[in-house]
């Protein structure tokens, strides 16, 4: 067998590079002129591409337009906005394109960020973290008062996948009353499924509203203002799908009016947010910088995750986290 | 039957003192001529206490000594430090006195407080909520790197109770490696149990060690400068039980040196700490005021657990959170 070329565009560190170049061997990783600046930043076009079979990483989609020869795309994130488009699924499907991302890579640590983000807010951390109240003080009483539970809660969450089946996990022993949105319910669902249908009255429900949505044309500016009023008041919004399912400036007008009690955003559009941005200064609006995926050794785990797809490919059985 | 007197010196809002009253008609709630200050604070001698059938609230140790129609105190606490002393085991057991608490009101939130707190931890929370680190940049990699999973984690909990048993159900979906410190162990945990003999060996196993000892002489400074540095290094301890726990010069060291990690610390000695304590200032050191057992209408569920139990003591059935 030919070695196979892999051009990997990936910003890996030297041991997660050794740990690629072993596992592959005696296939081959090549690597673009320039090196990539993030995970998720897109690669620019690199004549090496041309030579590759594989492509591990966040390829552009001119490159993959240019190449004759490839015939596999490994990401290294979950979201695959810029992939994910009718004219590059219709010419994947035509050339036989497989494409996989690295979604089971980040659904746990993705699914214990925004559970610990509902734990946060419903202990009110952020506040109590600053607050040096004494027993007694009437300010001590709300803050206590102000500290609920998780158990019995109602959940809404936007978007059924990998993400959300772990976080439901995490939220039984709670007795959450838990729903989710999925386009068509496929019957395998652990909670019971709103279609779009049903989505207004799952809104109007929801104490807790979570958005793991994917960033595409269907649900740019999801949480619209529309949206946001068919809440129930007080309700809390998380975000650690993408930024550009918000309407953000509605989302400011819903914290500033208590239509919402709080916004916890891992993600925003753009990121970071200008310094002078207004959800930044919002009390009730508690932001992490894109660091929902984030965990120890995490690139050696996107490698990990890559190389036994690559043992599946060269064995010609089916890859996981297959996405076209 | 002769109307029974409640003594209550418990601070309540009215709502709460309506259902008291309420609750035990057509027995009679009596009350101190000074309002308390607070749930924790001590009463000081009241003359209406000598009247008291039950007392219900914080109770001063010579009142109750000087009563010699009181059958019952129920505390509004789940602590009991100052009612931990074997003179007052004795006198309540040769007089026939019950004594309760509302361990049952503060388990579930006491738990979700602390693991709460593990979750912030191994996400970075406080550090990630100031973090404005875009994509690529060095620190942004950091912090996503250290943002951890609570998977596979060694659990040490210092104390089996009713908070102990709610955490470890919180922790079963994390595959959590739990060992718990009991005196001794009685059979019926829902994970193993190390004694004080084997408690060197789960110090030093330990990723996470959760403190929720009660204060009394057996506990006083029980997280020595000894105890700290035989935990691995970069544990981190969690306290939820009390401040005179924890050596809190041993444990400022131990942040200092890198033994511990972090801190997150629900109660301290004193409460609140004095503002120039060097604790407040110390960047792995996370102080909330004591207001893990918090919950909505807190009161109203602390009288809510007194009626049940009044109900069972009106019957003769057995008291529940019984501690004496």
């Amino acid at each position: 067998m030919t070695p196979l070329k892999i051009f990997s565009d990936v910003h890996l560190s030297p041991s997660a590079l050794q740990l690629l170049q072993e596992g592959v061997a005696p296939h081959q990783v090549i690597f673009p002129a320039r090196p990539p600046a993030s995970v998720l930043a897109k690669s620019e076009f690199d004549p090496a591409f041309l030579e590759a079979d594989i492509a591990f990483g966040q390829p552009d989609l001119s490159s993959i337009a240019q190449s004759e020869k490839l015939r596999w795309v490994h990401l290294t994130s979950a979201g695959y906005t810029r992939y994910d488009t009718a004219e590059f699924r219709a010419s994947a499907a035509a050339r036989g394109l497989l494409v996989t991302n690295s979604s089971s890579v980040f659904a746990v640590p993705c699914a214990e960020h925004v559970f610990t983000f509902m734990l946060a807010q419903s202990r009110r951390l952020p506040l109590s973290l600053r607050s040096r109240f004494g027993s007694g003080d009437p300010e001590w009483y709300l803050l206590r008062n102000a500290s609920t539970s998780l158990r019995g809660q109602n959940v809404l969450i936007l978007g059924y996948g990998a993400i959300a089946t772990k976080l439901i996990e995490m939220l039984r022993p709670f007795d959450a009353q838990i729903v989710a949105l999925r386009r068509r319910a496929r019957g395998d669902e652990a909670v019971p499924i709103a279609t779009y249908e049903g989505l207004p009255e799952a809104l109007a429900n929801a104490d807790h509203i979570v958005n793991i949505l994917p960033a595409n044309a269907d649900s740019e500016g999801f949480i619209s203002a529309e949206r946001l009023a068919s809440m129930k008041r007080g309700a809390v919004l998380y975000n650690i799908g993408r930024g550009t399912t918000v309407d953000q400036d509605a989302l400011l007008a819903a914290l500033r009016s208590g239509q919402l009690a709080a916004a916890w955003l891992d993600v925003t559009e753009p990121e970071p947010l200008p310094a002078d941005h207004p959800l930044l200064a919002e009390p009730n609006c508690f932001i992490t910088p894109h660091v929902a995926g984030g965990h120890a050794d995490e690139t050696e785990t996107i490698v990990r995750h890559f190389l036994a797809n690559f043992r599946r490919f060269v064995a010609e059985t089916p890859l996981v986290d297959r996405i076209f």
